[in-house]
């Protein structure tokens, strides 16, 4: 009972703030942003206090090593939260943009105006510093945001919001524009997803079950980011060197991220030349190849992939590696085993570059490039709030934009319809 | 038991149809809507009899003249509906449209195409012609679509169904891209709501009841369209008599539709001038007025309203009347009141028009001109599927491009991440 009543009263306050957050300028809200980040700085040792006291728990708990890092506000942490933040400050704001405008036959000028969703409920996992930049995110696109942190982080959020309140007060920006959940019990979270009246959009961040959870118990509409089971398709035409330089940038630069590579398809004109030598430098660089028979024959080192490594999101340094008959056999393969996240193409011929950008459907699909590239940042989107692998509302990356939707403002003289 | 495995089947087959129909042309798309739109003018002997099961069944059950009057296709409602199919034709396609493209520091060239969703959930009450125009606006924008009509125009869509498929598959398109939940049980609803494997979207298209029950049993999202409390604002500086022909055609021109004139807000300042004659012409033209104090004193023949008046939506003609202060107090009552759909402004204030346009929350803003203004047709957008009063993924009509998501789409030559 308590628990209900105190996540609606939260959840009417943002709503009210919502309303004032929807009309400040610019310039009110990236001072806010900057305050904020000169606050977490300057209160850098009352942050570290509050989150030793999460670390003891976890220490009690026994937290893995992972977990504990994730957990930890160190000074480099906290400072990564600032740079975040004045790194928003930064990006143009989306709210207000006209995106398009045209003129009717009878004179009314018909535009699309860009404005926040209202409040949006954000769900995630351990890491303290992601109250930090979803508020920002949010603040800086005209949205209230509700924060619902892992339980793990409880006391570092709630210090983390302190400091954030003060910082909004003083740009005279109403502070019930970001709030956190006060409570670690789960419950409350079933309550938030009932509030479709006061909460416009969920975003859960957090493995698949959290999403999971949150996507079939929510009245409110849930943007989701599945598992990323990314594929790299390289082309009988391909440039091999490149190939090669890609595939490892895709597989290790980073194994343990949804944009890394999982499945390498190889032309079966080329697997003979290409195979052999991707193989040795995969090999040397500590990853576990899973293949096809013909990838056996090529990569003796190569164990034999079962049909469920097709669907892994490894998340490691393992890669599932087949060789296909062509180009078509290739976006079967991806149509069928692919979660709609990131697919590249390597090639040299314009017909297939065209094919695999336009048929291929996923959220980002590339040619000739590194799938690490399905990024808010490196896709030129400024910060990112998330990934989304669902077609409603954004699919890929989003970033300030994907906050905001668009009204109709209608200019006219008198007009009537007859 | 039987029935889930039904709707199963039926959008197993849809989801497999709309990844042939994301690759379709232009070209193929339209001649299957040209095709249906002859075949149903062909057919239309065959679609009367259909009909004519549904309309005993309804005299039957002893269905209003309106219930009735929806469910018959006359001649003119078929050759609507092949009009309408036409229209699309004419179209231009959303899919495949880069609606941006810019070129990273590294060399990269990214840009966002538009795509279709996949498949559509369309759930709606009595009107068999919904059956036409839904599949049409779908297939134009590459998804297939899952039909759910009312129980009372059951034989109609089958009938209009079978006349879609054989154009169709002399157009060369999967039959299967356009289904009809076969069965009047309810059941089939809380089934489809559960694919969210195989459906990407639900539209439902209907009364408050039918839309409430869609978006809290489903888990796949929801494209909400709740009443429309339409405000119309005459400020201090309007052009009197233009506001007079504004508030007439909003009331009047169409008073049963969500874009009708609900509530008529008026500047303290011009009430004396303007309320006896607008009330004289609103009088004249049947519409019962129901005002507050200060519109009782200005309008004789005014009630009194109560409290419920000014959250109505009457769909007929009646109006609330209410003089307000200023600009300020007319914003604050459509907030509290309003229902996100549709407000107007009149004025010849540059500063107020900027504001209204700014401020005012709604999918469909204007200055000057008719609330009857909000849809899609009218706007601009050709045919509309519904209107969105939530603000994901579509705010206001809802035209093709509503109907699609952009990917991003990305050429490289070789660039990997660092």
């Amino acid at each position: 009972m308590s628990i209900k009543y105190d996540v609606i009263k939260i959840a009417k306050a943002a709503r009210e703030a919502s309303r004032k957050l929807a009309g400040l300028s610019s310039e009110v809200k990236n001072k806010a942003l900057l305050k904020m980040a000169d606050g977490l700085e300057k209160e850098a040792g009352f942050l570290k206090k509050e989150n030793e006291k999460d670390l003891s728990y976890g220490r009690e708990k026994g937290l893995s090593s992972a977990m504990m890092d994730r957990l930890t506000l160190s000074d480099k942490v906290i400072k990564g939260m600032a740079d975040g933040l004045r790194e928003v400050a930064a990006l143009p704001d989306p709210v207000g943009e006209v995106t398009k405008m045209w003129l009717r036959p009878n004179g009314l000028q018909v535009g699309k105006m860009r404005i926040p969703l209202g409040v949006i409920g954000f769900i995630y996992e351990a890491r303290p510093n992601v109250t930090a930049d979803a508020a920002g995110l949010c603040i800086k696109s005209g949205n209230a945001v509700i924060l619902r942190g892992g339980s793990e982080a409880f006391h570092s959020s709630i210090a983390i919001l302190k400091v954030i309140h003060k910082a909004l007060e003083g740009a005279g920006v109403p502070a019930d524009a970001v709030a956190v959940i006060p409570t670690v019990e789960r419950e409350a979270i079933n309550e938030m997803l009932k509030l479709e009246e006061y909460i416009d959009l969920i975003i859960p961040r957090g493995g698949e079950g959290l999403i999971r959870f949150v996507s079939e118990n929510s009245r409110i509409p849930v943007i989701k980011h599945y598992k990323g089971v990314c594929h790299l398709f390289v082309d009988e035409s391909a440039d091999l060197r490149m190939a090669e330089e890609i595939v490892i940038n895709s597989k290790c630069q980073r194994p343990g991220v949804c944009n890394a590579l999982e499945t390498l398809l190889v032309h079966e004109k080329i697997a003979d030349e290409f195979l052999p030598e991707m193989g040795k430098r995969l090999i040397d660089a500590g990853v576990e190849i899973r293949g096809c028979e013909k990838t056996m024959k090529l990569i003796p080192q190569a164990k034999a992939a079962a049909e469920e490594d097709w669907s892994m999101e490894y998340l490691a340094l393992i890669l599932s590696v087949k060789v296909v008959k062509d180009i078509d056999d290739a976006m079967a393969h991806i149509a069928r085993y692919g979660s709609l996240h990131t697919e590249s193409i390597i090639t040299s011929d314009y017909h297939n570059s065209r094919r695999f950008l336009r048929e291929v459907d996923s959220s980002v699909v590339l040619v000739n490039a590194s799938t690490r590239f399905n990024d808010g940042g490196q896709l030129g989107l400024g910060a990112e709030i998330g990934i989304s692998t669902t077609k409603i509302h954004s699919f890929g990356p989003m970033g300030l934009e994907d906050l905001t939707i668009t009204k109709y403002i209608v200019f006219g003289d008198g007009q009537i319809r007859v």
